[in-house]
């Protein structure tokens, strides 16, 4: 049994939702005697029950703590802000639902867009973030940093990979049998990488790999990548 | 060196192309002394050189054959209709991006979509597929098959894998040392598998597995398996 989920806490052994929440619990038509799930952001999972609902008014308690395991693979993705920053809004669920714990959007050579433009746009991508959770069921949203430099990153995850389209050698499947427990990648915008960049992120410890032979779209490439790392690490 | 790639003919060595696709070459701006590849469809790839360009005419000729290596594995992917059907135009450029050769449209008890709703996209579905190949550089589009009722379904692909969220032992990683030229992909929609589809799909053969533990939608359901079957079975 499956039940909807929805974000807010619990205070006084009370379930208390954000006006906007209470909206879309309303919206499943929950009624009087209805449970679900609550997310408290802070790593609680509740199984809670509806005592009374009305059009302004939900009185509703915790039953129990619902266990849910975190995801182990800690994966941070460096994206090369694309011209087309709507490509971002309609990445950031597939990002969501697949456990990417960061994402960080990076100004690359090809990146024709100012950071204040990304800057902009932070608050809508938190929100489609913390919407996802709800369907996707992570315990906590995709972070998504404010937008870097590419001269100013510096990740210190256990293992780093840079998806290059002119590495034909190097692939994903040499390194699955590492143990890592974090991991970054670098993905490069519709325009690609230039040299000095991908010299600059080797020197950063970046290892360039080939996805393949097949050209893929900036969207594309970023799931393809995730779900082979995921694949590749995960037990 | 990359040039723009568009899909046409050649008849006594002159570049014949459809309206549309001069309309296209036209909005790239090509002009006289530029080169682009001509896809025939047929398995060919030319090189071709443009002689003379109007408003209304074009003069080009093939000037080499560009070899394209095709892709070895096989992948046909039976998916059961979500009732929207507009999430298929949205999939359909990842798969043919992926390389998925055939693309089967399933009529499972969970789609409340009817046969004749869905052939009536299946031109517009086509046309996707078709334009997508220019841009991914494949030699011939995926293939989509009229939609079929689930009974009906008989693959006879080396292997064929059934992702299926109450599976929760098998996973793909126990089969990619095994050698398969071709592979049959079963996904379910929102709604999910019935238990009776599912012991139908595995007397046709059908191997269960599990996608991990992540609540995926469709859409990513889809790509992620088609991603980690490439991962897992190409060299």
């Amino acid at each position: 049994m499956s039940y909807p989920r929805f974000i807010g806490k619990v205070e006084n052994s009370t379930v208390i939702l954000s006006e906007e929440e209470f909206h879309h619990l309303k919206v499943k038509r929950l009624k009087e005697g209805d449970f679900f799930e609550l997310n408290d952001l802070k790593g609680n999972i509740y199984l809670c029950k509806i005592e009374k609902i009305s059009k302004n008014e939900l009185k509703a308690y915790p039953i129990e703590k619902i266990h849910q395991k975190e995801e182990k693979l800690k994966i941070d993705l460096y994206l090369c802000i694309p011209n087309q920053l709507s490509k971002i809004d309609d990445l950031i669920p597939f990002l969501s639902e697949l456990g990417v714990d960061k994402l960080i959007p990076v100004i690359c050579k090809n990146s024709a867009i100012k950071q204040k433009q990304i800057e902009k746009k932070l608050k809508k991508w938190e929100k489609i973030a913390l919407n996802s959770i709800k369907q996707c069921k992570r315990l906590y949203p995709l972070k998504i940093e404010p937008p870097k430099q590419l001269k100013d990153i510096n990740p210190d995850s256990d293992i780093k990979f840079l998806f290059y389209e002119k590495e034909k050698e190097k692939t994903l499947k040499q390194f699955c049998d590492k143990k890592v427990d974090s991991i970054s990648i670098f993905i490069g915008n519709e325009g690609g990488f230039k040299e000095e960049e991908v010299l600059f992120l080797e020197k950063k410890g970046f290892i360039p790999l080939s996805l393949g032979n097949l050209i893929l779209k900036m969207e594309t490439a970023v799931i393809t990548a995730v779900a082979n790392i995921k694949f590749c690490f995960e037990d």
